[in-house]
């Protein structure tokens, strides 16, 4: 057997993407939407508060185009947790004027391929506690997608030794620092818990970076010869308040 | 021609993931709900005496994500009591309320892969006994994915002759037992009754430990040149208690 | 050009699979129901008349898992006649009751690979006529897929001499002869009029023998390396008083 | 850059197929389903005129099996008509009680693999007007199948030299021609119209002439190696009396 | 690491595909439709604006087949304002009766394969500037498609070095010079915003130069060995008279 990566595990990550049902949302009556609205802002201060504690995140972005109309990022320390909002959410008002049309479901990873060896525990290492339990920036955009590492006749990376392994995820870490304060990126694996083995979350103030990034790590031979991706979801920033003005008919 | 795995075959079974139709749903009044929450717990109740009985077993989880609200798998002597039990479900009233988002045929398996020779019936032997008509264990957490051996070009399982196939799953099989004690497997098999060639369903109190496993067998030559793998569906524990507390509204 | 095969073709074959709206089903009061039963089993006794006649055949079965409730399949001397029953059940009252999920359309085939030289009309032959236009056992279990022979790089089916694909549909002739008596096979084509190249239809009264046979049939060449298999159906024998009863609400 | 193929176009061709819904179209009363026919087969005989003067040409079939109930085929001297026949349909009352399952947007078309050396405008050719702009049989069964020609590692058909093309092009068209008087054949071609590289529809009064002339030609190798297939639809002739008895509840 | 293209980015584009609900917009009086019409007039008017401002550009086209009714595509300065008229467009009266069947979200995009080497900066060249923030013509025909470079076997175009890529698409731009007057091409990238790597938007008022433009470049080694298409979108020019005249019931 091949000699297998190892994974420093974090914060357990839902994706949750919905499509509004204008129609149906129009035909409320103003005060039966501003009800749903409050109830909905509430929810939302309600997390938040797990942000302000630092025992969890999340994240609330427009998507552009038909794949959906709004993504809600959520990370908590148990799968439990995500469940439960999951089924809170979907219990609010708000929720039945919604479409679901993608979520996914991983937990915040970092693999050993660009660690250095040491004898202390990386949990309690700062630098890999901020990378596995992550504040999320407000950033103007976001960017999500899924990928695997291809297996297919001669391009199969589980087949490739550690060695070859960690060269190239060091040439593909070295595009990403290229990319340092202009997009931030996190990692989250999703092997054994959703279709593809990876998901890819991308925060920017600069929606161009991510198609830079992106295109110039294509050419580099992790992604080129064994990046396997899903579907694209790319939007802009909402808070509350935003998100009360695009719901306003 | 090669020379075929023979099985060991137990219980048939049938995982049936549902949706909730929260809008229809939260539209009933509440001795609607409580009715149809009612029938839904005699109905539970009925189908676990068959697991005290040792003649079948179930397992209730959620499902995180949008690919379902639940899952009910369920395990019985004959095909027959299978589709009873399906059919006996949809008439529940609770039925209506849910979208049927998918299901998986299948029936207990063990290969002979890593079958000692013995004369006596395996059939009579305990140990092959207790996996083919397996107690399900009332874990946090299912992992559920369907998949199948490889047929491409040079990838081709079923082209490998026997000892070759043998020596891979011994390989599998290791790694399997490196997670005793923290992850049971079921193993089904699906060849003639649906769409992938077996369906794999992991419990855990450590829902952690379903991708460091399946991860961990990526890197195996089983996995790696020959694993072709379905959607996966992860969840947490349920039971009538905490699925009418999830019903409430 | 390559030397195509020939074949023997029978009877034309709909397989027509639904799902039962059991939701809109229950909304009907108790006469609408039994006055739609009574219906569908007036339309059941009609099309057996043709069973009797030996002018064509059907069976009627439950689907296990959410790909459909059950499954109608005609064999008839025309594909108009199959186009007029299709309509005939479209416009029964408990059509309506019923969402369409799949369905195939061929026409039971005979290929020459395994046909002896002979100076006679094979359409006279009874051997070959009692395959072409099939009585369909009762048996309690059914199993149908549609498959195709892969035309890919090195593993081209029909780029083979007639010699190779003969001496390989000879070794799977032979694995289908071991289950002689324990299942019921037909085959009908389907190129031209359906996405795959044929559909396979199993009968029996056992019904691990529909896994054994095809998991058996995957070592052989002609299936490990050619074989491209479509969705899997299973399920269980129906007549009118079992579906009477099945919809009983 | 290889030799492109160069292409004669014909007439602008729609295929629209449709379901009913026949739940929908029972709730009418007598009166309005009698209007709704009425309105439809104006409308037929209005596409019928352009029939009449040999100005494009329409086809009407039943299909069998849940793909569709029915494909109106259109052909016109320019795309904008297409899109205006449609709009047209659309607005009909009839078109309300149908569901749209497919379209397919294409050119009749001839290649130059086949055609001789000739200093005439082939245009002003009868044969090939004949063809370019073809008169639609009223045979009793049409077949519609979308293909590629297939790019694949070595089997790339762009990258064959235009001797290798031609070469393949007329074994396939001898098989065609065996056909002839059995099987009329009309191609259009799609690149950049629609999914598929080409359409094919094929007509004839002996429905298994189609199976036997698609699978004569998978034996030859333009179609072996290079064949991609779409979906096949296969129907029967409807007229205005016939589509009219079928729309009786 | 391979030498990665380099890509001048322009205007950000929403190209936004809907069916029209024929039924429901039906079942409005005439008023309201009228209001519907001349609501959504208002609204072309505006976006309009930008066009004359040169901020931005719209197209506004039909969609031949049941893919889609109409596409309006929106040309603009950031990715916030496409999200914004999205979003306006949802609230209009007319987007109720509208079904969204497909989107694509991209920039439109230069690419260095061809640039001459120059100190100045491409960004203030006339002529870049015009193929960046492109006016939009209004020829009588529109073409989209998505596209993927291929990333398979011996066809990887990722892993080809610089000049290889380059010769290509320099052999690629030339069949397109060929079709300069006949056909005006707008590319835009979406790797990081959408699931192909570039969508073509071609215009033309000779619907068959689409056709022979495809067709010519798919024997080019670019288009043959590395070219992956998505569907392919065709249809009519429109405008606010013509698209109210397409409503009138």
């Amino acid at each position: 057997m091949n000699e297998a990566a190892i994974t420093l595990d974090g914060w357990y990550v839902l994706h949750d993407f919905r499509s509004i049902d204008w129609v149906a949302w129009k035909m409320l009556d103003e005060d039966e939407r501003r009800a749903a609205v409050e109830e909905f802002t509430a929810f939302l201060n309600k997390i938040n508060k797990t942000d302000e504690a630092k025992t969890g995140a999340h994240a609330l972005y427009t998507i552009v185009g038909q794949k959906a109309d709004f993504m809600l990022m959520i990370l908590r320390e148990t799968m439990d947790e995500l469940q439960e909002i999951e089924t809170e959410f979907n219990k609010l008002t708000l929720a039945a004027f919604t479409v679901p049309t993608y979520s996914y479901v991983s937990v915040v990873e970092l693999s050993n391929y660009l660690a250095g060896k040491s004898d202390e525990d990386p949990y309690q290492n700062p630098h890999v506690r901020a990378r596995l339990y992550p504040e999320l920036p407000r950033s103007q955009y976001v960017c999500f997608y899924p990928m695997d590492k291809r297996r297919e006749g001669n391009d199969n990376w589980y087949m490739l030794g550690m060695d070859d392994r960690r060269a190239m995820m060091a040439s593909h870490g070295k595009i990403g620092r290229g990319y340092a304060g202009k997009v931030k990126q996190i990692i989250s694996g999703s092997i054994g818990f959703d279709d593809y083995e990876w998901g890819v979350t991308l925060f920017s103030d600069d929606v161009l970076q991510f198609k830079k990034l992106v295109y110039e790590m294509r050419f580099d031979e992790v992604s080129a010869r064994f990046g396997e991706f899903g579907s694209f979801y790319v939007g802009t920033l909402l808070d509350a308040d935003k998100f009360t003005k695009m719901l306003e008919v």
